[in-house]
């Protein structure tokens, strides 16, 4: 048997994936609805708030207005996702966010270009930049990231020995700049991770690398995410991004069908089944995921909503026993 | 790096699951649509049509007019399900189907008696009376079942040391009439099972009883299935039953988000991109459950079916740099 972490960590992204997806109108307050419902359910972060150019996600124009109000509840951390200088000055002027810093490249070229309108060579000369502005406001940075590390809609396959080097040019880059890094994120941005993959990409940079861990941010476009999310667990990885009642999905990735995140309280589900804490109230959570279907106004592909909970299975049954 | 199987056999399940749990009315003419659509895909086995009796199950009432209407293609088996000696004369008389013999139990008494109005002893007991009827009728008997081999609505975790035992009995009950058994079904009725639990208990039969191998019939009630499916491939296991478009459920597991099996194309898509055979088109396969959907009329819970196939992304790459 495989030694599965005791515990892991969660970054919930539903609502700036969410929101940033849907078509809605969905308005100010039903987003701020479901981020205080997400405050009380013991996730202890949470991406909240996008502040990319409004043009390019109209979902995110009202960002500064959800800052505004949302109510925060001590021991949370609050995120916001910013591709540029210009978003990370939106997301300090909220003065309710914990700014944290990070940069990242992606594994295609073609996928950074449409994303971000940049070239690999072009992304790395900036992350530098970006390194300096973090340090000199203070703002501690300590996450990489790698998107499109499994596969692109573009470029098509991704080989592991890429990911591997874009892992260790990351950590270069860090280095150069007196950093630690806490995580590098590798990102299934379009679906195109196997369960087998999982575990060879991330044995390679945890041989390679082995002082700074893994964090996984894995979509669920192929129905493949959870299988995945196992596989991550197994070869001993404890952060995971994931998004409630799976929200989400990518603007950009040129395929419609493309999925959001891997489903949190499906995660926390399974993590709970094999005893792995995540510090999630279950039940809350899948409460959420419900609201987060009526405020959408669509079935979401989350599945542990819809099945139930076996812990409530298992006391009820309790209760009948000693009636 | 586990050793995952070079090639697996799937059971597909489609037919019999969906149209027994769809309310319906679905028409005997679009029954046999999406069953001779399937037998294009090169899929081996179909379990296409249900004999149980039409008062529980009022979706097979017109089992033998589909069974006359279908197709049959060769190299294809058709298999029915029946619960009793009457419903096996049903699927006789058919004159079509591939009659294979198989007796079975289930870990959770109470499922047990919900479900074929048996106890456990009275159900070993018939047994024995089934396979000496399948005997004198020269049917070949070569498959158990236990069902709800991973939990239960009604009597909540099931250990893994009464699957060994029940596993073991159901050898016994072979052995005593001269049968070899080509494997044993661990079904997951009611969707409890994770993956550390599948490669828990997979890993106790395999090591108590080597020479009789596991099947898995995985319900996604709770959205792990494909992620237990793939803790089976990693246990070396290389027989699944499975549903196209994940159609069907159980209509007693008293659970109104009883889920259905493990969905065929993520199954196939999965074994695919792991470089593991399992003789299908998963292009044809996903147009059956396009087809799934349409004749249901309403959405089905597969993946890859809306997400794309990676193959014909890296087929539209190649093309795009040679021209």
């Amino acid at each position: 048997m495989p030694n599965l972490p005791k515990k892991i960590d969660i970054v919930e992204e539903g609502p700036r994936e969410g929101f940033q997806y849907e078509k809605g109108p969905i308005s100010t307050a039903r987003k701020i609805e479901l981020i205080d419902a997400l405050s009380g359910t013991g996730l202890e972060t949470i991406q909240m708030v996008s502040f990319v150019n409004p043009k390019r996600v109209p979902g995110w124009a009202d960002a500064e207005a959800v800052a505004a109000g949302f109510r925060q509840v001590p021991g949370v951390s609050y995120r916001g996702l910013w591709l540029n200088m210009q978003g990370f000055e939106r997301a300090r002027e909220t003065g309710k966010l914990d700014l944290r810093g990070s940069f990242g490249i992606a594994a295609s070229e073609t996928f950074l270009k449409r994303n971000q309108n940049r070239s690999i060579a072009e992304q790395t000369a900036d992350n530098h930049v970006i390194i300096e502005r973090f340090k000199e406001l203070g703002v501690p940075v300590e996450r990489g990231g790698i998107m499109a590390a499994f596969g692109c809609n573009y470029e098509g396959d991704i080989s592991t020995g890429k990911v591997v080097e874009l892992y260790g040019r990351l950590i270069d880059q860090a280095t150069h700049h007196g950093l630690k890094l806490e995580y590098i994120m590798l990102a299934d941005t379009m679906g195109w991770a196997n369960p087998a993959q999982i575990k060879r990409t991330v044995g390679a940079v945890q041989d390679r690398y082995p002082d700074v861990p893994v964090s996984l941010h894995l979509h669920d476009t192929r129905g493949l995410g959870i299988a995945n999310a196992y596989a991550g667990l197994e070869m001993g990885v404890t952060h995971y991004d994931s998004a409630v009642a799976g929200l989400g999905g990518c603007p950009f990735a040129g395929n419609a069908g493309a999925a959001g995140n891997v489903c949190t309280e499906d995660l926390v589900f399974m993590c709970d089944e094999m005893g792995i804490e995540t510090g999630v109230d279950l039940s809350k959570l899948i409460e959420c995921a419900i609201l987060a279907e009526d405020i959408v106004g669509h079935p979401l592909p989350g599945s542990v909503k819809t099945g139930g909970m076996l812990a409530k299975m298992r006391k009820a049954k309790e209760l009948a026993a000693t009636a």
